[in-house]
């Protein structure tokens, strides 16, 4: 299987749920929700792309970097990359139904793990997806992380309870979700977080704690103080919130304030190994993708390996062509600045 | 009824006179006058899009707000939102004729009265645009706000009085209609107004009265010296002097100007919830919808409640994912910027 | 005879030549000469359109201007709007042949005269060209301006004694045409000007003299110096360097230098009276049209006089709405600047 | 044959390889490789466009610059015109195979020549790609420049000595193909290089030596360091990086701190001899063609020097138009800048 094979059985599956542009950038979508697009006029996910397109990558050859290594090291394993699968839920709903929800789970975790990432499962307001996205995991020995939406505390911190015993890395809340209709309406209440909530959280859960969906400092800011572990720099792709600012706007200044007491992830616009290095080079720990994972599932894990290792070597023929021999040698140097 | 069925009835509705576009943005319909397009180029009606896109959210997950309220008192009675229905004329011409002028006024007093919004009618070169529109006003108890011309004052006077007798909340003159060649033509004087003609109107007018197209703040404070109540920030959608700015880029310095001693309405480009908040946050009480609420009214007073309900309700998870409790709490603080 | 009318009949007319497109913007016929492209990649013709784009109208409608004038004083003659017809040669070379070159030159004259404009014609490869635009302007008893190809100077003098000799009103020399390859290869030598040779030149012609195509303040200055009556801010539509600046962007500098010894004229993406009061307003005294006069010859001398009105209605319209009374009102006060 | 017949030809040839847009802007085959996309999203490719669209020229037309000269000069020998044609390889493989690879360098070396320009021929991971290309060079007794990839040292050493045999004017090493996968996957090691190893192969070589894919000054100060002859400022047609900036974006910074010690050529998104002369004006010595030059081979050798000659009368009119005797009169003056 290659990505090109991997396009046609997504332009059969998807119908119009996603046309598989050439290049997926939320116009021919705009606004399509159940669909793969932004909510309102889209603009928010077409921001993602734009701030992304604007950072650009200082080419440099004159240097000595021939077989550059894109491990990363995230709470005790490592990663044969930095990037891992987002929390993608309502797949029936939103993508022609072209595979089940737990099969997507499934798909998701074994196709990252095979690939050497790491996959995120969701939640959603039937509780059949949370639990079948935990036995994905579980059967992957632990290898993935349970996403909970923004519930009472309460009741995340039973779920969390679950992730803990089948061994989970870590578990993810996505507060990006606490105004989304279709969980308010069928009467699963979400809703954002308090300092106070994100401290009994921390304190109640024996995970490694992911906020999803911080877009401001002064949120990251009250997350690091709550000893949470990790955030995630997200406008949930531009499907909760229409025209905030696309998420490699915002990365630097929260990386500045709070990259060196927690791990940052980041998703939103990111196609391509490229856009990984000009992500980790805005600060970014590792990054999430949301939409291209989507799109691979189309070929089942196999689909998702062959994306994510893809990935893997256009960060590896970007990281020579800028110079870096690691993750660790990424730096704002190798973006272009007039 | 959906905003996915309203969009299917406007497609069969409207011909070519508005193709429905994914994103109305004045480009496909670019100078079509008769139709729904700008004035020459378009490049007004554009300029009010693309100056809202500029505007960007900061998103804010990490607080209290679940249940924002969206209510707006304005002259005594509340609203439930801060949206109203902007007047328009000239359906029949406009719009491929989908429905009487008569049956248009009354959808938009009624759709928007039932959804706690309230709707303007307009005037026309007939008498008989006028007269309908205050009968829907009169039906609804008053729940209305007839709109005239700037025809010369002592028309206008007698217009007005006649909006006073029936209980209407408000009357506005559109004086960004000073121009419009299908008045002039037809016999109906129509011209801008000076300030001693705004004046004279104040002081034999028993309603709040608003005046509808500044785009200037030296124009604004005019308007406020001679006492006029509300003023609507307004290039008339783009449809009488192209190339104006938009007016999301004028809103801020006169609302800066004017904003503590009248209410200040802005249209142009709101297609959203997600745009009614950014228009509050630039200065604005409240906003008109237009085109919108036209392209709504293929579903009668009905599709219009639907389009008031759903504009109303993406407010609502606007104002969680920005941290906002009531309009009181909305300001610049929640915009973006670098 | 209308503007909708005139579209129709030039889509009949103009093949592919030109496809009528809603904005005529340079992007679909990008590079096609012939045709109506601009030359290269038609970054020149775009960006006159693009330059006029970023320029806007500061809407106000708070005064007491009803009934502007549009009139335009020239050389003791008085035309009802600062707005003439641009020399266009080559018409049955580039727009599909649709009409004679004399014929075409004849609606010109004819068209611009009956609107109250005034119309210019121009010259070609064939001596013929020349002559068949003087007779019509003869035959319109000197309402118009016949233009010469920047030939040797006793080509130009010869050519200009002829213009006098029949009452035309003006002389223009299209020295942007310096380059043009189909004037070179068929051995009409065409080329620059030196101060000197413009010096000989208003020595030796009776009549005012127009420099067409000048972009630079330095050559400004130059036919200043020489005495030359009024030069044309042109890029020849973006038909002979790619890459110039539009000429909205030139032009205040330009007009700064030597707009009080001199009469100014301008073209480039001039569409709607509401560019006009643009180009009057960035300190032209006067605008030409060329690609909307050609479109509008579809129509013979009846369309082109339709486009005129048309375009003096707009303008007159633009004026009320940003309350200039009449030309000599309008200066940079009524451009938006942030 | 003329461009028209060249760009009906290619439509024929190329399938979907190269569609043959109006603009070549890298829109339509965004990603598209094989094929003659840009690398990733395709942005690489369009920042070359942009960059170059974003630079202007000031037109001027008083002077006395009549029959401008377009020679230079390059190490001893006099080209008709300071633009070269690329090396470009894997024709097969990218261009719907529409001419073999050793035809391909046949036409770019002879039409080339024909014209008065230079040809540059390719590397591949068959030895029989850079055999054949000597062959054509030999052919042409020398005129022509072999391009090797950036292999370990002694290779390119061994292959530099073949190409001194054959009397070739000048070898080049593309090195920003450090990180191309075909290479690789087939066991030829690429990488960068050192200034060590530039100053190895600058000992061991006698013929001058051209780096290409130089983006950073910092590079670039290490190519003349080592003595290196000449480098092409290039992102290797987007086709390696994504998200560089344009080659017309980093060019004045390198021109202006090694152009006085070295041979400055570029290439990336030049179409028209207008482009030629912003790229002279930017700090270029001269440029290379990249996919003008591919396309203008459907039409053979006299395809290629159809498309050079068009490109020399370009350059010439533009150089008419912007008041330049020859190419030493060309510097950042001729750029129009507010």
């Amino acid at each position: 299987m290659d990505m090109k094979e991997l396009r046609a059985l997504g332009k059969e599956k998807f119908g119009k749920a996603c046309r598989m542009c050439p290049i997926c950038d939320g116009r021919a979508c705009a606004g399509e929700i159940p669909g793969a697009g932004g909510v309102g006029t889209g603009q928010a996910f077409r921001n993602n792309i734009s701030a992304l397109a604007e950072v650009k990558l200082r080419q440099r050859i004159i240097h000595n970097v021939h077989t550059p290594s894109t491990k990363f090291a995230l709470w005790g394993k490592i990663l044969a990359m930095p990037v891992l699968a987002a929390p993608i839920g309502g797949i029936a709903f939103n993508w022609n139904n072209y595979i089940s929800e737990e099969e997507y789970a499934n798909a998701v975790i074994i196709g990252c793990k095979n690939a050497g990432s790491l996959g995120m499962v969701g939640d959603g307001k039937l509780p059949e997806i949370y639990q079948g996205g935990l036995r994905c995991v579980k059967e992957a020995a632990g290898w993935g992380i349970p996403t909970i939406k923004p519930r009472p505390n309460e009741q995340i911190i039973a779920l969390a309870r679950q992730a803990e015993k089948i061994g989970a890395i870590a578990i993810a809340i996505d507060v990006d979700a606490a105004a989304l209709i279709n969980m308010t309406v069928s009467g699963q209440k979400v809703g954002p977080k308090t300092y106070k909530e994100l401290l009994e959280l921390k304190t109640n859960i024996n995970l490694p704690i992911i906020i999803k969906g911080i877009m401001d400092v002064s949120d990251a800011v009250i997350c690091a103080e709550a000893g949470i572990d990790a955030i995630v720099v997200s406008n949930h792709g531009g499907r909760v919130l229409d025209h905030t600012p696309g998420t490699a706007e915002v990365l630097p200044e929260i990386a500045d304030k709070v990259g060196k007491v927690m791990t940052i992830f980041v998703d939103g616009g990111i196609r391509t190994g490229f856009d990984v290095l000009k992500m980790l080079a805005l600060g970014a720990d590792a990054v999430l993708l949301g939409r291209p994972v989507t799109q691979a599932g189309a070929g089942g894990a196999e689909g998702i390996a062959c994306l994510m290792n893809h990935i893997k070597e256009e960060l590896a023929a970007a990281m020579i062509m800028t110079g870096c021999q690691d993750l660790s040698g990424i730096d704002r140097h190798i973006l272009y600045t007039k």
